[in-house]
């Protein structure tokens, strides 16, 4: 009997394996130099906080750590990813009752996915957008809408046209230090977007993996904080202590998470024990404004390095917008040369970044492509940067 | 504004929380004698082995403990899990490339669920069947249809009959020791029902959580082994080590896995890194077989002591099928009394079962009820069997 017979849903058969996922494999010899992931640099992990932490987990917790937990996640937990992220939201009743832990925050994509979206249902999302979440919305068959990213952030004439016109489930962003691009939503269009919104009753997810990784001093107030009564907000520990852990949250209205529980139960039950544990004896422990600060500093330097390498090597054949925080530069390259091409070229140069296609849905910008910072040497981003130059220049001598 | 205003899909309208964790949440009082829930017995975890597999992991493996991992999970974890379960099966090809990491085998319920069922598509389940995958399935909207269960397994002849009638996406089955009724399939069903199956071309899904928690010393072969090209085989660490480390996995052939996959990055990325080592850290070191003796000898105890403490104070109000492994009793109770409004009056008088509803879907056969040996201490059975006696009285003293 062949396998092929195997007669699957609608759904996972207009799905691929995520690109970035194929590309880490292609790109895990030790020769080729990496920016295609979106991987934390591995130095900064608080290895021996951690190690510390669990060592606590097992003494304090003995087989608690082992048992099955609530759906919702440890309560310790929950009560200090409140009081860090949401204490000061302006919304009646809030409480640590509105978190829920998720395997990561891209579980928290796809139970919402699952809660909001049947099969056509309009949804917006950033365009270039998060390609995790087009992944896992798209498991729900909807109807994908992309809103242009200007400079500053989403395109407000056109997000409050389409609105008006699609009345979409949701707006799903990625406001602040944006993957792919790197960019982040004005204050002054944070307010309008929410008003925005309020208007057209419409549900803003806002993913904040990036946030605390800033470059620069001042925070960015969230659109929650506009808008609390129809955001649901999702944080994660995989920028700042560990991505291993899979440890993320969303924090919603009681209504919403309720709903979120149910598909949390059937998804997982829970997620893991001994991670949530040994993260909340971290947080007894030790400071986590410290180990960001860490990360801020070293993130900071690699992204004014990889910039002046990109200045020194790339000037005439792409540009970017500076990033004032998170992992990723966004290049458009000059001359509409084809990323997809160029990635080739590079790959047999030995340097890897990710094309811009996986980030659109419907018609890619061809000439765009997402490059990391945070997980090279400085050393090495000189190098790669290097590389790319003269990938393209080979390109380029080529196609004339 | 109010929050009834948000709009959900419609598969999460059709859903409810999780009765058996709603009841969780109800019996945690300590006066509470709680035979409801599936938990392990905590003092059998090897805490002190994972603890010190715990720390070899932080000792051998660094910062990759913390990074993100791939999809298909800790590639030595999974050669172990296939030599230890899937070596001898007669399959061409069948390698450690044929085993997913799931985070829990809860998730691989929902995976599979996504890879496969379009809403009205008609899939087998037992009846009454294992309530995770009904609400794990139910998610994808499917017409589920009822196998009922004799007491050496999935009926035959409705089976053969239903398969031909209604060509369904697959049977699910856990055909070992079942939660809920205890009950397991015959060597010679199981053969049977491999040929029906492969005359059907139907897709077989064989969940086996406690194949090893048996209180007999010969093995039960899988229906896998009679039927590897169509099966897709799920396990856990669940009932064995740690449930709170939500490592489980799915065995398949490759065009499935590769679906789940994709499946899989879209749900969660991957599953926990720090447990998957921690768990191959301390099969590398310490000998699961003996671990699960303990297990198996301890259960069997508690199961006897709880089949005496059931003859002794039910005898005239129950029938039940001795169970040959695993962690429940299933009871019939006579005279069609009403499990729910026993539990009302059992909760009264301080003791917790779950009612059979919630195990069937469509219409459930009230008389049921299901009693959890493995998580009460020998005294606490005795005391909590006696409590079910008394409520089941007064509950007959009212009616008659």
């Amino acid at each position: 009997m062949s396998e092929n017979e195997f007669i699957f849903s609608d759904r996972i058969l207009k799905s691929n394996r995520s690109f970035i996922r194929e590309i880490l494999k292609v790109t895990s010899q030790p020769e080729i130099i990496s920016f295609a992931g979106g991987q934390p640099d591995p130095d900064l992990f608080p290895l021996e906080e951690l190690r510390t932490a669990s060592e606590l987990a097992f003494q304090k917790h003995g087989s608690q750590l082992l048992q099955y937990g609530i759906s919702e996640g440890y309560t310790p937990l929950r009560e200090k990813i409140f009081e860090r992220y949401y204490k000061n939201i302006n919304y009646p009743g809030l409480s640590p009752e509105n978190i829920l832990i998720t395997t990561g925050s891209q579980q928290a994509l796809d139970l919402i996915g699952k809660i909001f979206i049947n099969p056509g249902d309009p949804i917006l999302i950033e365009r270039p957008g998060y390609l995790g979440a087009i992944q896992a919305f798209s498991l729900y068959e909807p109807f994908v809408i992309g809103i242009p990213l200007e400079d500053d952030g989403l395109d407000i004439v056109v997000l409050e046209n389409t609105l008006s016109k699609t009345n979409p489930k949701f707006l799903y962003s990625n406001p602040t230090f944006q993957n792919p691009t790197g960019k982040t939503l004005s204050v002054e269009k944070r307010r309008r977007i929410s008003e925005v919104l309020r208007r057209e009753n419409c549900i803003f997810i806002e993913d904040n993996p990036y946030g605390e990784i800033r470059f620069e001093s001042k925070t960015i107030p969230s659109i929650q904080s506009f808008y609390p009564e129809r955001t649901i907000s999702l944080g994660t520990f995989s920028k700042t202590l560990s991505p291993g852990f899979r440890v993320g949250w969303v924090c919603a209205p009681k209504e919403i998470l309720d709903k979120l529980l149910i598909a949390k139960q059937a998804s997982d039950l829970h997620s893991n024990i001994l991670s949530q544990i040994v993260l909340n004896e971290y947080l007894n422990r030790y400071d986590l404004d410290l180990q960001i600060d860490k990360i801020r500093n070293s993130y900071r330097l690699k992204k004014e390095s990889m910039e002046e390498s990109l200045k020194k090597y790339m000037i005439d054949f792409a540009d970017w917008v500076s990033p004032k925080g998170g992992m990723f530069f966004w290049l458009t390259l000059k001359n509409e040369m084809n990323s997809m091409k160029l990635f080739e070229a590079a790959i047999a140069n030995n340097v890897a970044f990710v094309p811009g296609n996986p980030f659109y849905t419907g018609t890619p910008e061809i000439n765009t492509m997402r490059i990391n910072f945070s997980h090279s040497s400085i050393e090495t981003i000189e190098r790669g940067i290097c590389r790319i130059g003269e990938s393209i220049q080979k390109l380029s001598a080529i196609s004339v």
